[in-house]
Formats: structure tokens, sequence, C-alpha cells
């Protein structure tokens, strides 16, 4: 939901989970440079002011999520959009904080890339306008290659990927589309692709993740930054 | 994932969620007994051992964990599987519990039969063995109308609902098959219903979640406790 | 559609059929003891009063449905609502009768379990309250495993299933959701899994059977028997 | 399954049924003459020899279907393809007459005409073969209007029908494609079209039991008669 | 669209494609004589008449197309409604003539009638009417199999096909169905049929053509000339 | 399939259309200027050298054919692949050319830029790497909104549409999923929005068209040129 955020710290992430994730921050991250606003009267800047359809009163922030918020500012430019719409109860913005950062950026046998491509897979399947602007603004940024964001946005079966990570999205995707018939032969698939156990649990969680997020941004029509479009293109 | 769990408290959930859920503990709760053992023989006793298809080594339970799962043994005379499947990693564990229990738990214009039944009806669209028979039984306990279990597991809109029923139910399952055909007309119907924006929220939330636990119990082949079979018939 | 019920005799049904129908009673059926009659305030005690959501006049029964509801009520202390509900017209509920008895009652090279688990794994694909319903208990008696009937009304490929039995399975729901894709191939698959060209006919007939009877049950919104709730849990 | 045979007698389906059956045979019935063979070498002359893809000993016909065959051989110049697949087990072929012929024959209030065109919209949703090529001759004898079969198999929407055609074959359609949606709401279409309860019930009947007969003949390879293809062209 | 009609000529169309078109004119036709009209009273007589659900002023025809029409009534007897549907725009008329002549009737390594099974295969699953009749005679004419057509026209699986005819219509259909699904190892089992890369190529492209036809034979509602039915039955 | 091409000429189309084709040149188009090519290693650079899957010989082009292709380079700065693509023979060349110039380009009541927006919410549907990457370009330039050729792309009910241009893609989009369905109420929800009888034809020209294209572009693995990822971003 986020596209690339900081890494969550101490300050507002339960604590063992924050003494996990030491590790793994090999993935080198283009730097998303704030874009040019885009003009005023153009529709899409209401996306950055009308964030849900909902009228929900925002809740002042505490202390932990005040810091998160200005890391954010200070890292990327930006608070994402998602952060705002969950600012109207501390506690369900606190879990999701906790949970997004755990699985897209706590150590794991999945590069956060391979992270991201499995987000954008997945969120063309629910169609999500949400988590396809902003997390294929992220493969773009991670990958240095823009039309491998595209790629993962249309039909991630027309890009020209290795095995193992045509494995993990044909995983992913039949997650997505018909879980019942998930079963022991998919997840061999896997293991013959390279993938241990641990991994497959990531790639499951993940991909799961995203099937929770897309729904709940469409239940809300959550608007994404407009600041994403134009990132890394 | 629980079926029904005793709620987080301090000692296992981060601590501004743990404050803001003191209220909203009106809906009453039919005890569930520890029903007896399956036969050893029976199939359905290796789901008690075999929890997923996945080999992860279990992790040391931390403080907070331990305290939790004792609370489970004693409240409900057993560990919930899926507790148990996200052992092998605390933040992991953690993150699904103050999650879970924000969700399913915390005050809500939705009552916690109301929440189980969404669970209930997401679950039965994605065919979800592991949260149709755990919810399927909180279902039951909590409305003390067994059949109304089955009826969320089978066919919902075979029930007898009232309107605001009929309503949440046919928005989480929309949300569920078709996320991106949701729109403000959707939104509009539950208002007119009578559910508030918050409630929409929560709905959206709800049925979301069980998106996700449905595909990561699917992914890794989680098995319900057997005992859940028996509860409250 | 009917659960479990006693098989048909001279009185009631075509000589022909009757004859050919002496051998193969070695399934042992658990009795279905009447339960206890639900609560007269639940809504599922209305599915006994109001059967179908149509006003048709019942016609007198003749003589040989008398004394086959006779041995309803005799053997499982009840009659179920589906003859009931062709009780408008003896021609038709003759003709039901006779069909539903030679296809789950009548010798076959499929158990009698084995064809009632095809019965809830179509019913299942087609949501069909009614027939999940009944057809579950029936799979609780039958196999004393009552997970198995559960499995079968949730997902069939959770179950731990012999070779045999999945074959028999894919078939049926293969056959209930793209019959027009069923070729020689399904055929043969089944034919690698032990079973004779006649249990293909037997295995076929009866998932097209309940591919009628679910669509007949969800075109009059045919309720069961409230009693069917409890049984063999 | 059939087209159009020659109604049942006391000699070959149950007592009660047949005597229920004297009215209603108003609709007028173009007599469909034997047609020239086919070519020897054509293909489809292969279905008049090879019916099914099973091998199912054929069973001596007992008295009654021994008339009902000439019967058939009398009326209509040929034995439909279905009643030989049946013959090899005289029960079957009995139960499967006497439910035909009171669908499809016994006093309605649908004409048989109507009956005939839900049996070809619904078997066009299962591409049935063997049932479109039987029942699309039959739409055309019965209504002198050879494009009305044509329309009932490729698209029943694009014909000019009558409102109660298009109630009637909506429901037909629908509760084919997705029974598990069918509720008070397309009934109560059906009634504001002009149908009786009863009426609903008949429509309801006759649609199932193409869904199942479109099933059987999938599951054995079912041929049609080859004569049918020319019939009321 | 337009069952079998005559190859263009320079006159009208452009210059190239009529050059390329010389051989290839093996495929026997069996000359489709003009049918007796159907009774005035039939619906379908105003297929002939309101061809369209659009009003849109007929333009006169140019001077090509004025030969075309011509053409057309010499050698079949009648215009076919496509091109009195596209003849409120010339520039319109004579692309869709030339792309259509280009694809049906230029040389090919498909033989005309396979184009015209292509046809009727893809025309199918979209259910189009207009292509389902006007081709579906095509196909009972080239051949000189009336069954055949109506294979293609119900359910092509259940047609007794060469291995080249079936690998042909499994990849027109997938490219219907899922066309995003289609991958190398459906080019691969192409070849392995015996397709050289050209042919894939003309097979993509009829399929394609018609998917595009059907569209527009639904957006418009556009009927077929009542002659179809009846010719080559 | 061209994304914005420069219109055809005598010189390279048909004669009678190109006459037609005077008027409504009203549609501005940004100056789409040649984008820096991609860096030499990257996977995209492959897509402007192997442009389809299949080895077929590439024709000399025609005269005609040669000046539109110096015209592409001219006026866009490179020949789209779809053109080299077709290049193999000059008929099927010119006749696509002239179907797409005279769809897309010719004056009609549908703005450039709504035929463009049909293009990409039609090939969203079918998963088209080709036409959305070359496509959303175009909307992206005609618009001078970015982010409305991301919407098209993925959801284009996310978008903050005209009820004009609502109801436009409405029916494109359900003309390309569910073509059967299209009726008369459907063609009437567009009058009453505004659209003529001819707007009619348009919208579905255009949606049908590309349910061509697309399929195509998947049949043959046809890839666009990667310089159009990076414009009017």
């Amino acid at each position: 939901m986020l596209g690339i955020i900081p890494d969550g710290d101490d300050a507002m992430t339960p604590k063992s989970p924050a003494k996990a994730r030491a590790a793994s921050r090999s993935d080198a991250v283009r730097t998303a440079k704030p874009q040019a606003a885009p003009a005023p009267e153009s529709k899409v800047a209401q996306d950055d002011v009308a964030i849900t359809a909902l009228e929900l009163k925002e809740a002042p922030l505490n202390e932990a999520m005040q810091a998160y918020f200005k890391k954010c500012e200070d890292k990327i430019g930006f608070v994402p959009n998602v952060l705002k719409a969950y600012a109207f109860d501390m506690a369900k913005l606190e879990t999701f904080v906790a949970l997004y950062n755990d699985l897209m950026l706590a150590p794991s046998g999945l590069s956060k890339l391979e992270r991201e491509m499995i987000a954008v897979a997945v969120s063309s399947q629910n169609r999500c306008y949400y988590c396809l602007v902003a997390h294929g603004a992220a493969v773009r940024q991670l990958s240095g290659d823009p039309p491998l964001g595209e790629l993962m946005v249309m039909n991630y079966r027309a890009a020209r990927l290795s095995r193992r990570h045509r494995a993990m999205l044909d995983f992913a995707v039949k997650l997505t589309v018909e879980p019942w018939a998930v079963e022991e032969e998919d997840r061999e698939r896997l293991r013959q692709a390279g993938f241990s156990d641990r991994d497959i649990w990531d790639i499951g969680a993940v991909a799961s993740f995203f099937n929770m997020s897309n729904r709940m941004a469409s239940a809300v029509d959550m608007r994404p930054n407009s600041t994403y479009h134009g990132q890394a293109r």
C-alpha cells in the first residue's frame, strides 16, 4: 500500500519485531525524489485531498506515529495516503504499519524487489488503483527497470522473467484468483524453483497481504498520492 | 482465523492498541468447553499434529506470547492452530495477534457476531477449510443458533437475514469476488441500511482481513484444531 | 436431497427397479436418532413449516406413497422435506423417489458413502443449502467421521482422500462446473484409479442427479428438515 | 434428451403418473419423418453405432421397454440413442423414461414447445452436443420456425421473444449458471410475467432436469441419432 | 461475418492485396443456391428488413461497391446483411471487405474450410448469432458434412477431429477466452501439430478477426440473412 | 495498436476511404518527441529487436508503405512495431493500416482521446501488453493528464469520469467481457448519455477492433516499441 516507505524503528513498532529486523538492507533503493506537484486543476490533485470516500474524523497522532510520519516526510518527501487513511484510529494505524513493515522490509529470502513484484502482480488481478500506482512505482525504483513495473501492472506473463520469478508470481496469482485450488503440487513447484519452506511462507504472506490491502482500498476508494505517478519513469 | 480467542492484553500487544480496546464487551459468548478428543485413528486428529504443509522451526515463545498462549489454554482450553503456525517467528506472531484482536474484538459498531458472520461468508467464497471450521464454530457459539453457522458456510443468501445483515454480507462478498467493481453506490447501500462511515470501514476491514487469512491458510494448508468441529452443535 | 432415507420397496416403486435392487446392503448405517427439536423461536424451525417458497396445494398421498412416508417415520423419525415438497403431485413424487432410490441405494460399484460424498461435493459447487445440510449429515453418519462431512461441504480438495476418492470427486466436480470440457482423458483417469465403465456411469449419474436436485431446491427455496443439523456430530 | 418421443403408457411407466397424464395434447407436432440416412462414410454415422464412450453390456429389454421401443420406431421411426444408452439396466431406463415423460409431456401450464425451449437454452449454457441436437430439432418441429431452434442453441437473448418467454428463459438460464443466486425476486419476476406458482415449479423442474441430462451426456460422450440433424429444417 | 461470399477483385479492393490473391482456389465450394424465402409472417423474415438496431442513413454505393454487391447477387443470390450494415460509409465498407477477403479467401496454409471452422468455434464462445448462422452455413457447405457445422456451433470438443484441427481450434478458443494466457507453449503445440509460423499467424488472425466481428454484430444487434438457415442442410 | 501515428494519405490507403477522411482534425495532439533510448542492456530493448515470437520473412515494402513508414519516422520518430510485424505481407499491412486509420483517426462523434480511452479500457480487460503500452501512451499524450492513462490501464471505474465517458467505457467493457449479453438497453443507456446511433457504431467498432488487436498481439507475443514507456509521463 505504501510504495517504498522507511522501515519502522523502535519508536513505533512492537519491540520484538523491531529487534528481528536488523539485517538484509542490501537491496539498493533508488532515491525517490519528490516529484513536481501536478497542476492544481488536474483531477489527480484531488487524490491528495479526498483520500477516501468515507468521512472519518482524524485522530491526533500519538508520539510513535508522529515520529513515523516525520520520518516519511524526511526520507521520501511525503506521507503515503494509506497512512493518513488509517490515522483515524491509532491502534489500527500501528498494527497496519507493524504488519506492513514486517512483510515488506524485514529480513527474508525474498528481496524487497521480489516482494514488490508480488504486490503488483496480485494487485493487477484485483485491479486495485491505489496499490498498482504505489507499488508499481516501487518496482520501477527498486529494479531500475521502469518497463518491469508496467509489465507487473499489465500482464506479468508477458515479462521475460527468470524461472524463479515466474514460479513465484504464478503461485501468488493462483493464490489470488483460486485460493481453494492451491495444493501441495503448487508448493512443490516453488521448491523446485529453489525456494525454501520459509520462502514459501513469505510468498504466501505477501500475496495474502495484498489481497487484504487491495480490498481495503477498494472498500473505501483509497486514492494514491499523486506524486507516485511520475516516480522513476 | 482463530475462532473465538481471548482478547489481547498489555502483556502481548503493542501499547496503544491495548489502551484503545477497553469498552464494548457486551457481546455474550457461550462458553466453549473443550470437546472430547476425536478417536486417535481419525484422520482429523492429524490436523492437530501436522498443522501446516511447511517445515518451519518453531521459535521459543517470548514472554508476551507465552502469556497469551497460556490465556488461550485457560479460557478456551487449547491454543488455536493458527497461532502455532505463526510461532516460528515472534514478530509475525505478534503482529498477527495485534491485527486480529483489533479487528475482531475491539470496540466497533459491528457486534462480534456480525464480524464472525462476515468472516464465514467471505471464507465460504474462498473455500478456506481452516477459517470455515474455526469461525463457523464462532458463529454457532455467539449466535446460539447453530444452523446460522451452517448457512454462512453454505450460502448466506439462503439465510433469513435482517436487511442490515443482508446488506453487510452483500458488501463483504462483493468485495471478495469482484473488488474492482465496488463503488460509491455499494457504500451508499450500506448507509441506507443504517451503517455509519466508520461501520463501513469495519465491514471492509474484516472482509479484507479474511481475504488475507483465507489465502495464508491455503498457501500453507493450515489445519484447524479438531475440537472446533463439535463445538456448539 | 433426502439424506439417508429408507430404501424403496414394491409398494412404492415400479416393479422392475424393485427387483434389481436386492444386494449390496453391506454399507452400515449409523442409526439416525430423532434429534431434540430446535427451540420453537429459532428461525430454523420455520424450515419445517414453510418448506418451499411456492404455494402448491398438497395432493392426497396415494397408497404407495402413504406407505413410503410411514416407512420414513418409522426408520428415520421424520419425512424428508423434499418428499413433502414433491407431494403436490403423485406422479412427480413417485418418479423422484424411484430415481433417487435407484441412484443412491441400488447395487453399485460405489458404496453408499461414496455416493453421498459425490452428492455433497457437487452441492458445494452449486451452494445448495438443502442438499448440503441433508447429505452432509449422511456423510457424517455413513463415515462415522463428522469432519469428513464438513470437508465435503467446504472444500473437498482439503480432505486427505485416497487416490480413488480424489479421482472420483475431481470428475464429479469438473462435470459440475465445466461439463463441456469433460472428455475421454477424464474418463481414462477414472479407469486408472480403478473404476470400471459401469462405475463411471454411476459417478456421472450421481453427480448429474445432484446438479438437478440442487437447482430444483434453489428454484423453489427448498428448506431442509431442521433435525439434520444436529445429526451425527 | 429424447427430442420428441411418444408419450409413455401404462405398459411402461409407473401407474399413477400414467393416470395423471391424460390431458393437454393440444400442442400440434409436425410429423417427424425418418430422414435419409447420412452417407455411410460420414463421421456422423458413427454416432448411431458408438453411442457412448463406455462399454456397458446391453441388458435384454423387459416387456414394457420392448413395447416402448417399438412405439418409438412406429411413431418417430427410430429409438433415440439416449434410450439405448440407458438400456444396460432396466431400472435406470424405466425411471429415466418415467421422469422424462412426466416433465416434458404431462399436463402443465407450459406448452410442450416452451419446455423444449427451456431444454435447448439450458443445454446451450452447458454446451451439450446430444441435447442441443435432439431438442433443437424438437423446437424446430414444434414451432414450425426452424430459426427459433437455432436461436435457442446460439443465444436466446438474440431471439425476438414475448415477455413471457424471455422471463421464462432468463430464469432457466440463471438457475443453470448461478443457481446459488436465485432468490425470491427471481420468482417474483416470473409471477409478474403471468406464471403461476405451479408453472414456476415446472420451469424449475425442466431446467433442472436438463442440467442433469446435459451432464450425463457429457460424462459418457453420448451421441445423438444422426437423423436429428436434418429434421424440420 | 459473410458466410461464403465471392472473392474481391481489382475493382473493389486495394491493389496489392488483389494481386497477391491469385492462387489457392482449390477448396471446392458446394454451390449455395438461393433458398426458398421464409414465410412472410415468420419472425426471421424481419432479419432481412431490420438488419441492425441502429438508424444509420445508407450512403450511395460507390462504383467499386456497386460492382461487389452485384457480384454477390450473381454468385450467391443475395447480399450478406453485414455488407448492408456497413454500407452507411463507403470507407468502412471497403476496409471491412478488404480485410475479410484477405483473411478468409487469400492464399494461406489453412484451407477455406479450416478458416470457417475457426470462425464458428470462436463465435460459439462469444455466442454471436450473426456469425454462427452465416459461418455455420459456410462450414456445412465447404465440408459437405452438415453435422460438422452443428458441432462447431455447439461444442467443438465433441467433434471427432484430426489432431491438426483439434490443436488449431484449441488455440483459437484459448485466444478467445483468455488471450492473456497464450504463451510460447501454445504456439509450440501448433508447431508440433504441423503448423508453420505463417500458419500460426493466420490462425491467430482469423480467430482475432471474429472476436472483432462477433462484438461488432452484438454491439448493433446485426441479423443474418434468413436464407442462411436452410443452406446445405 | 499504434499509439498515435500519422493519419493515412492517398499514397498509402485505398482511394475511397482516403477521400472520406477530410475533416475533424481538431483534436490537439501533444507532440510526441522521440525519447531517449533505453540502456542497451535493458530487457525492454529486446522488444525493439524481437518484435514477435514468429519467424516470418519480412517482405519488401511497396511504394505506399515505404512512404507511410517514412511518414512515421518523420512525425513520431519511429515506426510502431505493429507495422513491422505485419510487414511480411503487403496486403495484410495495407488493410490493417486502412482499418486502423479509419477507426482511430477519421471523422467521428468521438474525439481521438475518447477512442484511445476505449482502446486502453478494452486492452486492460484482455491484459494486452502491446496495446496497453502503446495506447496508454496515447491517452497520456492526448489528455495531457498522465494519471488518466494509468487509470485506463488499471481500472477505469476508479477514474473520476464524466457521465458520458463512464457510459462509453461501460459499454465497451461489457462488449468485451460478455458480448452475448449486450442488448437494446445497453444501447439505450448510450443514447441517454448523449450518443447518436452513429456514435454507438463507433464505440462498438473501436471496442471490437481492440478485441481483435489484443488477441493478434497475444497470439504472436507482439512487443511494443520501448520508447512508448517514457512518453508523456
